[in-house]
């Protein structure tokens, strides 16, 4: 872990998106940061006046360290003279895929909340189409990226230089899935259905036609069946094929939080003790997750805004059919705080640490 | 068709509720109704003042007539004076189990929205849980209780003394599978999930903790899983068992409207024109079925406040699995607008005569 | 009533927003429109295939009539050639103060849903910033546009040629206060207070940041303080000054509807029935204005989807402070229904004919 | 300040309410009480099985300590055993009118949240109807009661032994209104306007018609109109009469957060300047108010889950109206947080202490 050795100097950029801001009220509090408070980056390469955090955010506007904030644009060198040593990235996935090589190149730890390098197989990262010439950098820097999943990859993250910040969807999904595939319960013959639903600060800050109140108000629609962008990180985070495994996201009118449905039919009759001790012991040690008791079950109101994801389950009276319910903030475990767990490992500190 | 020979007097009972407010708005404005208006009941037995309607659905208030129209409690005696000859029961389950086999004996024709007559097996209906005196009667009236989906029985509903009306659930997914299970396509070894997402009126008007702002505002649920009593009806209409068909509804943070998932393995191969010419052909003579052309889907936005159910489906790139999404108003497909098609077809009348 | 002569043809511009859907939907049902239904008109001057009225709102579909109905790019000649005698302009108002002296031109009749018509002062007309060549012919044109509110200008709509329907903010407060300017009751010396509340689909079909989901939802703001446009409306259908009535809108996060509370200090001490007899007296001929018996008072959620606008008020204890509550749907009574209210008066028609 | 020199030991009774929840997840964080955790009481004087406080609020569970917590029936006595010397009643006002002669008499300092004590003038005070025993030895604890406006009352509260928390409708508006009184700016023959809009979670928990989901949602009601409890409080703390301020709350269908718009005429001329230096100077010391800068706007999305009220304000180019915008959360600065902010004072803390 080199940066025990250092001080670790953090920027963020990309802090005027949903998930920027909650990764800005966070690095705010957390408390290894009093003495350090982060370096928050706006465009790269534009020279332009400073904007304040609190005139971005106004939400953030009295919090201790906040006011004094700007958000500034920067270049490498200007990285280099603050003595930036750690990145987190909450940029478009083009720009991450174009930036980490250089950053890693200097030296700088990074962890990167696109999609930019989630996807080790090369037929799953083509929905994300990069075509910049750094593309070849990319290549070589792709094989060292690991997957942010603290509850799967604590060790690897710990000592990584690029961590990729899992999708908010694909957290959802995975945290619930995981216990059952690795104790080769499902029946994958047949098939697990995931049936997902997400408030609209998932589909991000842009004002387009579908995040209109008038289209999401009072409203619910499926979209991108067969054709969502998280199904790559589900087959390679939990080792099935696309005929194995079937992922419907869905716009709730809502803020925030996802509610994943995650239907699994098992190889063969199970209790509901022997289902609930399968979770409880998977996640035994993990702090921001929170296994209900069968039969509660999570609900959205509760995990958002926490860092927590919530997972319950419910049984067929055949013992053959397994429901997972599985909810988490998409701002957070879905996207900022989950970044700042990984941050934190990777940093030697607690997990946990600044988001409780 | 008896009642063509007699003109039909229609009396509404449990128009305080959601339901029974869209009959009233429908009875109201239909046209085979001008001379002879509906009577609208309230408690039956309990000599009360009458309650002006628009008092107590004041979104009425203006409409032609219905500033005349009082809610009066009654008797089978003032049903007889007024000349009532068909019911329409917006009551609860207990009421209609308790009230329909003596309806019947004094020669009147019901048109029930509640769960009491839909289900013919006694297992099924267990859910029920009837207790009444009168319930020896009703297993007599039970066998001829048609299930009142135009789209499945038009014929049988014609006839009838007594239509039991679908419940909401069930009604988006039997519409979404009843083309797909009739031509044998589905794999039901495997098994067919629905995933329901409901708006909040499909609770009832009743204040509960579920029902209260805080609860259903910003949040989605999933609840009674495995345990859904609309869960018989998909039983008995689809002609499948309880292993090959799993449902799950959730508690949606909208005031009205259905959105269904429908996942169906499929048992060959299949290309989406075969899917889509199967779906077309179905509803081809439905007036109340849009069928969306692929890729285009339902939303709950564009079937809201209409008599419609709307269906459009995915297709894997393997031609295998298929998901179908359904859409309809809990308030209206799957309740008011549903019991006047069927009051329509019993009374000879075009079935959407008031609704469009 | 030189239109009750030919049969009216019906041309229809800006379908494509909130307020043109309402408009194709009442006049879809509209009875005395069933021959000759209204031509949908895209776009001026650019020929480009015609789109299916459904397809642009898939909530249409089914209604009688509406799945043959397109809507097709226009030019005068085009007009022409359809025989189009009446306009119903649901366009933004730089278009609709272009286009409207060209109609009369060609002896055409208008509704104008715009702004760009209503206010005769041009100093009040200022906020509109026209500047088209075509402003020359424009002031001609000012001087006989007709404000559109039957209530207080029947007579005159009836025989226009141009009405400018009211803005939606404008007839909630118009309709409110009226009553009680007319009877001299107010102290306008100490001045009037209109603090007014709309749904998002007052802002516009246009994705901006404030009518993106995450702005509006679970959020209240105030805007346009003092500078609101509706406000030279006020002034001259009221015949107050600026220093007499202050006017607030604020944005709510629910789609439709808008509430306004508008506090009149009086003259001297009134009772609630005078004040109560001054509402029912006014409005004793109106058949969309619905006056509660105080205390009650109007509610959003009655008035949306109707074309009524509902009225109500509370008295302070000293009999000199009144509170009057307004409510209506601003897509309807704020635009579409009272457009079609003026049509069918201009046409001789009955005032709610196709509204109820 | 008796209670810094023996350890504050804090009970929390009403913690299964909205504000007795906000009141667990600040007093759990609160780097004071990291020692002594605060108790959680439940109903006094019936044993019952303890409930534990994540069972009650699954939102809370994981958080720091909150897993250990019960919320236990109490008697004096156990409060005794406990060590309990500083009470936080979230509770009913008729019991905290009934409980707080006995707590003061016992030695505890109390924070009451409800209405029990805020209103000094028994006139004022009689929309309360208090009609307990205890009510004698009520009217001398009313006297020592003081309104725990930090930024009005500062120092009182830092010696009493009971405060009275404000309602919090009553803190948006007095925190609006107190600086322009001070100075004498208002025109009080005139009279101020205060139009209030409130999120559900102010109407409670219980499940009542007007806290349904189908009553609130896509709604916007005025209530209490010349009525509501809260305007005893305008009356005290800004001292002027009945006739001199009216307000009108209405409901709004979000979880929480509210908006006062407050309307103001001005004794003469002003200038923005004078009235932005008019805020700023009289909140120059104050942490938990925010003043924006004329003419940025306060909306309720940038105080909901903060401990903040925010001003700003509009001037009408006249410079003799003015209107004054404030938000807060109803929970928070209209409860819970500003709760704690008068513990901290009154314990000698930094009053932010637990709440940034």
């Amino acid at each position: 872990m080199p940066s025990s050795q250092t001080q670790p100097r953090i920027g963020v950029a990309g802090v005027s998106g949903y998930a920027g801001a909650e990764l800005a009220r966070i690095l705010l509090r957390h408390p290894r940061l009093a003495g350090t408070p982060p370096a928050f980056l706006g465009r790269m390469g534009e020279p332009a006046d400073a904007v304040r955090l609190t005139d971005m955010h106004p939400q953030l506007a009295g919090l201790p360290g906040a006011d004094a904030c700007e958000v500034t644009n920067w270049t490498w060198h200007t990285l280099e003279q603050e003595g930036i040593n750690f990145l987190l990235l909450a940029t478009p996935h083009e720009q991450s895929r174009a930036w980490v090589p250089e950053a890693l190149a200097r030296g700088l730890r990074v962890v990167d909340l696109s999609g930019a390098w989630r996807l080790h197989d090369a037929e799953n990262r083509a929905v994300y189409r990069f075509d910049t010439p750094e593309e070849k950098l990319a290549a070589a820097t792709q094989a060292e990226a690991v997957y942010g999943s603290p509850e799967l990859h604590g060790p690897e993250i710990a000592k990584a230089r690029l961590v990729a910040n899992p999708g908010c969807y694909a957290t959802s999904i995975i945290l619930a899935l995981a216990p059952i595939l690795r104790a080769n319960l499902a029946d994958l013959d047949c098939g697990i259905i995931c049936d997902a639903k997400s408030g609209v600060s998932g589909a991000g800050k842009s004002s387009t036609p579908t995040t209109h109140f008038m289209y999401a108000a009072d409203n619910l629609s499926a979209y991108a069946i067969f054709g969502h962008r998280h199904t790559g990180e589900l087959l390679e985070q939990l080792h099935v094929n696309a005929e194995q495994i079937q992922f419907t996201p869905h716009l709730l009118p809502i803020p925030r939080g996802i509610l994943s449905t995650v239907y699994v039919p098992l190889v063969e009759k199970r209790s509901a003790d022997e289902i609930q001790a399968c979770f409880d012991e998977f996640y035994a040690q993990a702090q921001l997750v929170r296994v209900r008791s069968s039969p509660a079950l999570p609900q959205i109101q509760y995990v958002v805004r926490t860092p927590f994801c919530d997972l319950g389950f419910g049984l067929s009276p055949s013992g053959k059919r397994l429901v997972i319910v599985s909810c988490l903030d998409n701002l957070l475990k879905g996207a900022a705080s989950q970044a700042v767990e990984n941050m934190n490992l990777m940093l030697g500190w607690p997990e946990t640490e600044g988001l409780l």
